[in-house]
């Protein structure tokens, strides 16, 4: 099976769910990352301890992808340790709902939801760009790939406007606006940054993580993980600015 | 020509630009709404005065579309008026952005421009739909179309994820977000208001009116404005929840 083999890894909302199963994922390969940058809003969890304990490639670093001081910490701990090699990947994969109908949304919810799943990924692409720079501009490095640089955004199936999929289960209008946000943000980080050799894609990882929801369809944690990382191991430069679910197939807008 | 054939319409952002240019339009149809709703910020500006003046099918509402308390004192007016024939049109076309790019863009501007251009026009649309539904509901009314019940969302070419337009011209991340987002809403809204015989539309009005940038094209007020009441009366059930531009082409999300 084709493999990530990726030197270093930041990845976001390890507390639980989708984040913990990829960290877990990243560990379990053959060539597992060099360093992996779990980043939680609790680093002191149960959970990510766990993983964590004994494990010298990953560092656990407290961060709210909502607060700009956060950010700034982050980016400097990673500067220290992965020094002019960069950050290879940045995996935007923390997010939150709020379940709602048409009936009920509110401002609120929308501006919270927002917040996280949209600025936030905006927030950390912009901060961590002159590492990822770092790396995409490393000797010997040519064709774009997650291994090289790459921002990829957790993004869902239900931020796809032209699927309008399982309305009847999950209206959730903060959600589904800020996930399509998410994904016009994906192209406009392509856009930019696809010239700099940084690649930049939206996936589906086809499961909703426990805080999230009940689940959707019948996606295991497992299935889902493995897809996701089988995913990454294949895109290339055609890929830039696209939506990908764990299956491998592309999505519509 | 196709006229749009309407007897009332509330139309959002008339203080100047796109939505002083369509309220100019409806009234120079043959057949001009019977009463037209023009929300202003400003209900005492000198060009919205100029328009009104005299024309008793005007009501000229004060309406800030992020205001709560704002949206409620406008559908009480609205159905003072109206009674029981409801409510035919809502065109959300009331919008702001701010120059950015990429790095540039402020969390601070993705909020403000996401409240006014998205929450807006979902607190509008979740407010009218009472009168919505009674114009759907209205004796004689069969297909769906904008002279039965529909909310148009002005959107933007910018909004398109997949068109990616103008990029080297104009970035403005917090506008692009916000308008995916819009286009969103409306697949939302149509998917949970077309069986109740509510056409929901997004339009790319093809010009960028005087307060967010310095014009898009060679696309005259003119023009744009009378390709989109074209359009709006060519809309049917088979549009409902789609993208079209003021040529009256389907736009990709």
């Amino acid at each position: 099976m084709e493999e990530l083999g990726v030197g270093s890894v930041l990845l976001t909302g390890c507390d639980g769910g989708l984040g913990l199963g990829l960290l877990k994922g990243l560990l379990e390969q053959h060539r597992p990352p060099q360093h992996i940058f779990a980043a939680c809003l609790d680093p002191q969890g149960k959970a990510i301890s766990e993983v964590a304990l004994g494990n010298p490639s990953i560092m656990v670093l407290p961060l709210d992808v909502t607060d700009p001081n956060s950010i700034k910490a982050a980016v400097r701990k990673v500067q220290e340790k992965v020094g002019s090699a960069g950050l290879n990947l940045l995996i935007n994969n923390a997010g939150t709902t709020r379940r709602s109908t048409l009936a009920t949304e509110t401002a609120e919810n929308m501006t919270l939801v927002y917040t996280t799943n949209t600025i936030g990924p905006l927030q950390m692409s912009q901060a961590f760009l002159p590492l990822l720079k770092e790396a995409a501009e490393a000797e010997g490095q040519h064709e774009m790939s997650c291994s090289r640089a790459a921002i990829i955004n957790i993004s869902s199936i239900l931020g796809s406007i032209e699927a309008g999929e399982a309305w009847e289960e999950r209206q959730d209008i903060c959600y589904r606006c800020s996930k399509a946000a998410l994904n016009m943000l994906t192209k406009c980080l392509a856009l930019e940054y696809g010239g700099r050799g940084i690649l930049c894609v939206s996936v589906d990882p086809g499961c909703v993580t426990p805080p999230l929801g009940q689940g959707m369809g019948p996606v295991t944690m497992e299935e889902s993980v493995q897809g996701v990382l089988r995913l990454l191991a294949r895109l290339s430069g055609t890929s830039n600015g696209t939506f990908w679910d764990w299956r491998g197939q592309i999505l519509p807008w």
